[in-house]
């Protein structure tokens, strides 16, 4: 496949660098796997506070208050 | 209507957890009223710092700088 | 609220020009009630074949194959 | 971890529904990977002309005009 | 300035591949003036219709119809 | 070009309100460059952490770890 990929990963906020890298690494090798060449992918991973990130009409802050 | 609506809403730093959660509300009451499920609209609220965000060629920041 | 908001709602394709302008009008109002002037908001509608959206590992237009 | 994860993926057009389909079952194998429940992951896949995405400052048509 | 940059420009539809081309080059040299290497700045061109497009609350194709 | 464009520029984190502002600046004037009127432009600077943007299957943090 022939294509420049640019990602834009969206996540709750607090998933940490640890992850942030192997959100990274692991969506690279997606399109490492279509042959595209691992240099061409930019993947960029946006935290947003589960207070502004809302589901079912609700902050997933609230509707999830009893997860961590 | 049948379809899944992601909803991205940027918006200037500031507005805090009450606004973010009523901007969640009643941007899915929109699609509820158009007979989608509730449980099938996400809502993300991205703040942007006023100093990041231009309008007319300046950043809001200056521009609104009497504003609060 | 002293904000210019942008709004990005990404959809499935086939929503039609009503819609749209339905979904433009409504999250206008949804600003406008938090005192925003109408005429700062923008709202952008962005659609995507079913083919292209993936929900729960699958295509939209795999997974609701039976719906229209 | 705990999160509802949007990727939105940009890529050049013509890239057709299977490897539109591909794309969307991987990455959202990635995320399964970390514990988070397939039904939560969406997958957005955008295509965009090759003659309206810039590389290096020139259209993607016109810098990768050889390859198809 | 050390930083890869990736810029989303929406448009309205019809903006047609010179234009395009032109924003693009034009855009990258901002970066480049700013010491970014040319080669690192991705600027991708989204089109939009003007149905879909919304502006006070109305579609542009509407607001501005006598306009074209 | 009638048209009211809407930019997000993605950059890492630490540009600094001055390097915010000129991007701010100058992308407008590619636009009033175009014969689209100032106003009518808005340009939206996103600063992401190099540790959750990826190049190449790697973090900008680690990749590029001796610049600054």
């Amino acid at each position: 496949m022939n294509v420049i990929p640019i990602v834009h990963v969206h996540v709750w906020e607090g998933i940490g660098e640890e992850k942030a890298k192997r959100i990274i690494e692991e969506i690279t090798k997606v399109f490492e796997d279509l042959d595209i060449p691992k240099h061409a992918v930019e993947v960029v991973v946006h935290e947003v506070p589960k207070t502004h990130w809302g589901i079912g009409g609700e902050p997933a802050s609230q509707k999830f208050k009893n997860q961590k």
